[in-house]
């Protein structure tokens, strides 16, 4: 959190970090969270619990009890303003806590809140601000993308050596990264709520795409095939990357290739962010993606933004996001 | 020059920077650096003049003058034992020059010299010690690698997308990097003594492989193609990897690619160096190495070692270095 960042962003960051700890279990609701601060001080969070209820506010609230009179929420995502049988409205719920002010992150694209949320907020008597926050945003980006465009974001993995291969010639692609990478994606794993691969990576390797990761091994997202065919048992089938429209619910889909499921996606247009593992290796075989169809040269350039690199053993992630993810 | 060196290490990567005003234009001698060092300041430098002559020592005592008397010389290389015709011996030059001590990153393995040079400098009555440097062993490391091994050092260079992409499936590969990245394989042309293309890519990208930065011109190194045929007009054939062993006075020879000389470089074991550009894009075409015969992905991996990365413009350099580079 950089010394320029005004209060307000810098909690707003904070909940988004709490938010994190609700993706993906809060699905088919919005991983949300929420710090309540008083006097320069956190003294409640909370994040939307699985399945979706209570809501990350309704956790806050409760953890504050009283000390909440007065105090501060910064929450993520705009309180919703529509009740339903799962649980009140939270902008009622904020509205009778006593808090002196609400501060939101990113303004809910839902049209049952789309504003109405901070309107009822104001109407009881509680000071009620939206500031934009790249964090809040980056943190619902899933759901944000889904209520936007009717679909799930996707990220799509690719590890490879550094000539970008993803197996020799052989086909033998066991392993090219080591540990710590391979640990590292089965973590980005329990974050998605569906994992996808190509029909031939999934005939040739047969993966599990499971968490093998202690404790979150019940996080194994749904699995899918990209195939006009018959998926497996314990797969579903997908004919075509544009029909992840059809994915209801799902925010976050991991694609893990191969090269012919990343050309697919690419040359949709439907891939928002890229994870590149790279191993210190030269292999000079078959290439991590398929042609996709690129009309030139310039029509590839500008188009993903580098994020981040860490260091994963003799590994390196790189993360991109799309330029343009449209909707975003 | 971290705190933990020693002087003597420290003024060593000195020379070994001075050196580098030596890189190629000493050819078919080594770019060798020299600093003269006063009560703890630097008073003369010398390093390798065109052709060879005159020597780095023979420069930085002329410019040192009668403040030689009692300095010390830091001298990359051991120096030479040998009178020729195109001057003396640099250890009767050091003998006579008054200097106090002399201190020597690498010994020669150049037979005439070969510790010859260390005792007629000790003969002389002055002190002489070899303190292993990396910096200079690095500066070097051409002349040494053609010394031990009969042969020039092999920098790959590769200039690629994310996926490891040098073209579209069209052919089309201009431009994959940036103005930046273009520039500093220029930069790194003219540290070269010969630059080597494949067959194909001759025919096909009509390379000028020329340096195209002010005032470095004249720096362009010899051309040559991999092929068992003729070579065109300007440009010099080599039949095979293995044939690097007749270029004679040729210190670093740069290959520019494409897939098929990178591979046949790679299942020579003849690469020492790579030099990896890459822009962030996505591409799906021609990959940048050829099949190279990789047995099995174990046989891939601890190959070679990250040495730096640096930022050119958008694009990202990566340098490794062999882990095994034989005769180092």
């Amino acid at each position: 959190m950089s010394a320029s960042m005004s209060d307000d962003a810098r909690w707003l960051a904070a909940a988004a970090s709490v938010a994190a700890r609700a993706r993906p279990i809060s699905r088919p609701n919005p991983g949300v969270g929420a710090v309540i601060v008083r006097n320069g001080k956190a003294i409640a969070r909370g994040w939307t619990q699985a399945g979706g209820r209570p809501h990350a506010e309704a956790v806050a609230l409760a953890a504050a009890g009283d000390a909440a009179r007065g105090a501060t929420l910064y929450v993520t995502l705009e309180p919703c303003a529509h009740a339903s049988e799962r649980g009140p409205a939270c902008a009622d719920l904020v509205g009778a806590s006593g808090l002196a002010r609400v501060v939101v992150g990113c303004m809910d694209p839902d049209p049952r809140t789309a504003g109405a949320g901070i309107s009822r907020i104001e109407a009881a008597g509680i000071a009620a601000d939206h500031v934009p926050s790249p964090a809040c945003e980056n943190s619902l980006s899933g759901y944000l993308i889904a209520k936007r465009l009717g679909r799930p974001e996707v990220t799509l993995k690719l590890a490879m050596s550094l000539d970008g291969s993803i197996a020799l010639g052989s086909g033998e692609s066991r392993w090219i990264t080591g540990d710590e990478a391979r640990a590292h994606t089965h973590a980005m794993r329990a974050k998605a709520d569906a994992i996808l691969v190509g029909g031939g990576t999934l005939r040739k390797d047969k993966p599990l795409l499971d968490v093998r990761l202690p404790g979150l091994e019940a996080r194994s997202p749904e699995r899918y095939v990209l195939t006009r065919g018959q998926a497996p048992k314990g797969w579903r089938a997908l004919p075509s990357p544009k029909a992840i429209t059809w994915m209801e619910g799902i925010q976050y889909l991991f694609v893990e290739g191969g090269a012919g499921a990343a050309a697919a996606f690419l040359h949709a247009g439907l891939v928002d962010r890229l994870l590149i593992y790279r191993a210190p290796i030269l292999i000079g075989g078959r290439p991590g993606i398929g042609d996709f169809g690129l009309p030139s040269l310039d029509a590839a350039h500008g188009r993903w933004r580098f994020c981040e690199r860490r260091q994963l053993g003799s590994d390196t992630l790189e993360v991109y996001e799309a330029e343009n993810p449209s909707g975003k």
